[in-house]
């Protein structure tokens, strides 16, 4: 096994219970660029997750144009690191695509569900590539919809700037096993 | 690394991209218990996914109980595959931690990407020890929480029976890198 750090750069194996617990949120990369195949990896591993009756209804936008992402920046109230990235992948729930076999449970629950586990998946996929990235979700969701030209019932869900870590943030401070878990019943 | 089958039986390290390109759902179950010290490294697995402010609305609920487990069977639309699994976890957004901060957007749309993310970390960690899950979102809610006795504002958003896997599915079909794949902008 690789030590619990951020010293991991993608090489071999790396084990999926340390890629979880080693995985941390970055927000400042060096200047490297991501290359057209790791970005292609973290996709198609985002593609991998389950979803309910195998309806898929993830989008992935690739914005490397600097236009594109300050715009995305602005959206993201101000947080500028996302610019700052060479690559921001932008996750949008197709509520269309949940919504015409579930309805309503389809587009308020399991579209963003989905999409949440194939961004948990995107998130160790560059940890697996010794890449940084970080889930943003507070955003002017319109804004980015009028930013990236998406169709209606596309609905972003997520911002995941992505780029060779500059930082190594301490693991946050997490609750406590017996804190979260419940035998049988509350 | 590990071949890209079922027959992975937990020990040594597994890869996480081969992880999650070979996790199934899996709703067979051998008659084997699933011990208390791996259920503890599946919320263990959970609770390392990222949250909207660190805010981790999360909690778990084991079921073991037989009579408990046939409710939520019943409960879940009679998929009587939950029932058959030694033990069934239920995972619970807690709407209060979310809301508190973010409102709204908090209780509609974080504390249920978070608990996405923690539900595909399990899924994960499940499939690096050996064994076989499920998520499940076609439930009854309400029901569920009366069988849970769940407080007010923690709302069950998965169930996921985990046993060891008694059968060997075939990956689903999956939309193709370049349906998903949008450059720049739609």
């Amino acid at each position: 096994m690789k030590s619990l750090n951020n010293e991991w750069m993608g090489n071999d194996v790396l084990d999926v219970l340390e890629a979880i617990k080693s995985r941390r949120s970055i927000r400042a990369y060096t200047g490297e660029k991501v290359s057209d195949e790791k970005v292609r990896t973290l996709i198609d591993a985002a593609r991998w997750a389950p979803s309910a009756g195998n309806i898929q209804p993830w989008e992935f936008v690739v914005v490397r144009d600097p236009v594109t992402k300050r715009k995305l920046s602005a959206a993201a109230l101000d947080q500028t690191f996302i610019e700052e990235a060479p690559v921001v992948m932008v996750v949008c729930a197709n509520e269309d695509r949940s919504s015409w076999r579930y309805g309503r449970r389809g587009v308020n629950l399991y579209c963003l569900q989905d999409t949440a586990a194939a961004v948990q998946n995107m998130l160790l996929a560059a940890r697996a590539l010794g890449l940084g990235a970080c889930w943003i979700g507070a955003f002017r969701e319109e804004e980015v919809e009028r930013i990236l030209k998406t169709p209606k019932a596309v609905r972003p869900v997520a911002i995941v700037p992505v780029g060779h870590p500059a930082e190594k943030p301490r693991a946050p401070q997490k609750r406590s096993m017996g804190e979260i878990t419940h035998y049988e019943s509350f």
